[in-house]
């Protein structure tokens, strides 16, 4: 492991690696080459060993990487090798969907009827998290009517997200169409649709 | 405009620029900084300035960015000064709520019922669009029964993902859990709640 800080857009790959492994481990492969990874992908082979000799030493030329410990690898590397508790805040049409997002398992985190869609008195023992619609989590607020959290109310997110980072939330994945202010320390990220498309738009004519 | 190619990652903040900036429009402001815009945001001043410089002079030292002009400029550096016909293939939980999204909205992409969410015939006419889960799209493959594509099946997956690349789709902004194969010219971004959890963790410990 080597200690000078990794790029975040190197990190942002593993996840990509980790799936596709995770794949080949279901079709019952025990060993692939940055070849077949980068194929499947359409990441240049190249690329994927650069990328994965930031972190070790993984593999070896010409034998390939054993998918099982490299899974084991970076699963430890993203901190996923014990699920994370997380919950969706809110309830509207991309709360309750990604409620019962089937992608969740053996991926790190809480699915099913372990993933919590509660209010923020129970936010305390949770430590990742995301941040959806919050037309019915009422309780986010004093405020106990539902629908009480316009979903263009830029003020009103920021305080959900002041809420959560106040309970002790480190990292917020957020449905809502605005950029949020957080302390050093708690990690945001975004899926907003258009601002995907928008990076798409970019490169056609 | 400078004839380098730009890192994707740079390409990448300006929708984040572009969202703050609408914003700041909405709210009747004409002019900002890039202190104020890189407060907002998350990003340093400097990041913000060096990325912009990357695609032109917007802006005097002192005097700040003009928020219209620089909304204008950004937009046509996307290529969503027009917009840009979209369609939802699949109506799933997630489809649903996509096609019911309100981001689109002055955002580069029809919205609301100009959104298409129809089968394979008619995607010769679209250039952007998103695939979603498929249950419900039964006619893009042969097999009339709706269900019949099981949101676990890669091949199923890719094969949807073939036959839109042959009617001209251009961009495919993907919320399924597996790495789709497009050849040279296509964009595929993909949205997966679990990789960009997988993102944060990593910073977590």
């Amino acid at each position: 492991m080597i200690n000078k800080p990794i790029p975040e857009i190197v990190v942002g790959r593993l996840p990509q690696y980790l799936r596709s492994l995770q794949r080949m481990a279901r079709e019952g492969r025990q060993v692939t080459s940055s070849q077949e990874l980068g194929e499947r992908l359409g990441i240049s082979a190249a690329q994927i060993r650069k990328d994965l000799s930031q972190f070790g030493e993984f593999g070896k030329q010409g034998t390939g990487y054993n998918i099982p410990f490299l899974i084991e690898q970076i699963q430890k590397i993203l901190h996923i090798h014990h699920d994370w508790d997380i919950a969706v805040v809110g309830a509207g049409d991309i709360g309750s969907a990604v409620a019962r997002y089937k992608g969740f398992t053996d991926r790190g985190f809480m699915s099913g009827s372990s993933l919590t869609t509660i209010p923020l008195r129970s936010v305390r023992r949770w430590e990742s998290l995301w941040c959806t619609t919050m037309r019915k989590s009422s309780k986010l607020s004093d405020n106990r009517h539902p629908g009480c959290y316009d979903r263009r109310t830029r003020l009103v997110r920021q305080e959900v997200a002041d809420r959560l980072v106040e309970a002790g939330v480190k990292a917020i994945l957020s449905y809502a169409p605005i950029s949020l202010n957080v302390p050093q320390g708690v990690r945001v990220q975004y899926i907003d649709p258009s601002l995907h498309l928008q990076r798409m738009t970019y490169y056609l004519c």
